[in-house]
């Protein structure tokens, strides 16, 4: 190949990997040999190929653009990424789960977020333009570590109101819940430790097990009280437990909500034997019922409950804005945070800051649980509609998961398989534990605002059920 | 205690923590009584105590306030925090180094953050203040990993337009440098993995490889020509060491630059074994001289390096947003991405995205490179002029950071604690290493505006240095 002939390649390359749109500017002649060491000549010979080829076309007195029809090459398509063999890594798996509901195509039920529309809040969006305003660099070193403190004693705040006793010293502003709970497990855990979770779990538990080598001890879990506190006590006695890590209200993905007295006796488990508890409460606004189920934190008599929640199921999705109510670990976790992620974006916390300052934020909850719990109700209606009675059905009282269980011959595997190819997703059981005591299992976002194409989703789950042949 | 004082005594403390401050108005007595299950007369007791006590005032029709007077116990104070001895903890340490620098009462020559007065962009808060009128929780799927689209073709063509060929779908968007790091090393290691790395290097180094268990081989590296390649192979034939971490331009903290022959040796070494190289580019737009030094990412053939780099030194610190080149790694590091801090904020990736698309940030750069260029050589005058002839000091070609060599045996940790005594910070070389061959060596910010504080500061250095005693 000639040295024209390279550099027209080079750029063809860009233009067919998005480098360069149709309708781009492209670097003048003289910039562009600069650049690439060559005579104004050659590049002129490069551009006049392409523009031969039809990739780029010359405007007079102006330049080479990229042609109207000139297209990057096609990505990889959907239905090869999503093949599941057996032999394909849960990690991957759970990836593609999640990545196919951002296709518009697809009916996304097995999606982990919260339907968009129920967030359009202009109140938070003015919170933000006023941060445009007054956002100085200087902001940048007063919200390091442990983060904004106006935000902090907002959030301690809105503890105290509820009768939870946590002090603006020990909160910690991170970038979503999933910093707070990270940060948790290695604020109080050492590689090779033990760690109480729930089975089934949520998939960022066992992922941030995994990558802190701790090793898990996997405890039964109902879908309507939780964890089984007999088997845990079994499991506390049995292996050295050095934490728990647990959702206590509306848990991922089966929605149970552990009754008072359970949590009373979980603490005391643990207050006996000084384990730590990370109690993963990102759903605890989303209630149905007249009031908030206390935290486990809530009775908390030694700082050893580290309590972790986040803005994004319940406000502002997409801003990462999280926190965790640390107790005695907060110094500890402070430092992991400012040398591992420095700090949570600060225009992010000052937007919340002063959207909670502002106020609204109550109202806007109560209208998002009325709607959570209506589209609950009326997804948990055409399921009863249409599927199989043998389908079972949890009812939780708050969140916006439905938990579902075929009959234990029946593969929520090939469910989802089957679905997806009709552009549906769900969430199958496998993605929740490492075992495979949820095969025939899956998990269902009922967060969505009705409308036809969810009706015509659930009926075609429905007949994909009835066909399920037995697993052999 | 009565049930009345309990809740008095349960407010003053809330008073004290800074839960409620001086002029806030706390709860009703009606939903205090409901909240703590007490009768309202309880309640009128409990408040009249702290009114008597002066904790609280009555405003007619309105309710009960925080007294003007009341006060927050005091926090602690700084000289306990900041004493040192030789048991603890170093990342303790670390700690206490970057918080004194949030201290407006010291001079922060050991910050390791730009002078955030180089950073006042009425263009960056124009185009935050567009997000805000624009973002919906829409946006949110659309920018999960691997981020904004936008965003990842303006950093692409910006590779693109240095001669380095770097396609947007090998991009992937992160909360900060510091993300697209640890996500670097956790997509090229697993642990127990050996990991080369520089001496001294960036604690965020250090820290991530012992995060993430794994080995860490120290390459000696001078504070002109970066790390030294001779060692470095007999290292790569003395250990399997699977990836190197490095900072190719403008390193911290000694500030050096590899001469383009060096990286083109790197690049070959770590070629032939196929060894990942993690680029550490973060100060590699701040350039003093004519053109950007190019990092070892534009001559990889095979996709092994993966380069870091964000926004945080040259536009915008505060707003936790950076990226990865990643090469062949990109589809990994969006997996890992995903299931460890789901994404990086929204409306940041927007902001950014947008400002870069509006034009004048090269403006902005300029003036930048030739503040800095300015700054440094203002420090470096003072130091020549008021330092004992003894002391080295580096002239990097870029980024902020000045490189200082005592005597061997004067010690820059006990020149750190008497001059942050004295109110003026520094970064002592026991930060950057685990051995103790830079215990004479300390790091100074040069990014200030030059005043008289800073002259002072200087002046308080060089008689701090002339004490210094012999370690014996």
């Amino acid at each position: 190949m000639t040295r024209y002939e390279q550099l027209a390649q080079q750029v063809r390359e860009q233009i067919q990997s998005g480098v360069w749109r149709a309708g781009d500017k492209l670097p003048s002649l003289r910039e562009s040999g600069k650049r690439a060491g060559l005579s104004l000549m050659t590049v002129v010979q490069a551009y006049q190929l392409l523009e031969s080829q039809g990739w780029i076309v010359a405007r007079p007195q102006s330049g080479y653009y990229v042609a109207a029809h000139a297209q990057p090459l096609p990505q990889v398509v959907r239905s090869e990424k999503l093949l599941l063999s057996e032999q394909v890594d849960i990690n991957t798996f759970i990836f593609d789960v999640l990545q196919a509901c951002k296709d518009p195509e697809i009916v996304p039920f097995g999606s982990a977020f919260p339907d968009a529309t129920l967030f359009m809040q202009p109140k938070l969006a003015r919170a933000l333009s006023g941060v445009a305003r007054k956002f100085t660099p200087h902001n940048s070193l007063a919200n390091l570590p442990p983060g904004n403190e106006a935000l902090r004693r907002h959030i301690a705040q809105r503890y105290v109101l509820s009768g939870i006793q946590v002090v603006p010293d020990e909160i910690v502003i991170t970038a979503g819940a999933m910093e707070s709970l990270n940060l948790s497990l290695q604020a109080v855990t050492q590689p090779g430790d033990y760690v109480a979770i729930e089975s089934p779990a949520f998939y960022g538990a066992l992922q941030a097990l995994e990558r802190l080598r701790l090793k898990a001890v996997a405890i039964a879990t109902h879908p309507q009280d939780g964890i089984d506190l007999d088997s845990l006590q079994q499991a506390l006695e049995q292996y050295p437990i050095r934490a728990c890590w647990l959702m206590t209200n509306f848990q991922n993905p089966q929605g149970a909500t552990m009754p008072q007295k359970n949590k009373q006796r979980l603490v005391s488990l643990l207050h006996e034997r000084q384990i730590s508890l990370i109690e993963d409460d990102v759903y605890g606004e989303l209630y149905f019922a007249a009031d908030r189920p206390l935290p486990a934190k809530a009775l908390d008599s030694d700082g050893q409950i580290l309590h972790c929640s986040s803005f994004s199921k319940c406000l502002a999705p997409g801003f990462r804005v999280g926190w965790v109510a640390a107790g005695r670990y907060a110094p500890q976790i402070q430092r992991l945070q400012l040398l591992s992620t420095v700090s949570t974006s600060v225009p992010m916390q000052m937007a919340i800051a002063d959207y909670l300052l502002h106020g609204g934020y109550d109202t806007h909850l109560r209208r998002l649980r009325r709607l959570l719990a209506l589209r609950q109700s009326v997804m948990s209606q055409a399921i009863a509609h249409y599927f199989p009675p043998t389908v079972k059905v949890s009812q939780p009282v708050g969140g916006y998961f439905l938990w579902l269980e075929l009959r234990p011959e029946q593969s929520a595997m090939v469910l989802y398989q089957r679905a997806l190819a009709e552009g549906v997703s769900i969430a199958p059981g496998r993605m929740f534990t490492t075992s495979n005591h949820f095969d025939h299992c899956f998990r269902l976002n009922a967060s969505f605002d009705w409308s036809d194409k969810h009706e015509t989703a659930i009926k075609t789950l429905a007949r994909l059920i009835r066909e399920l042949e037995p697993v052999v």
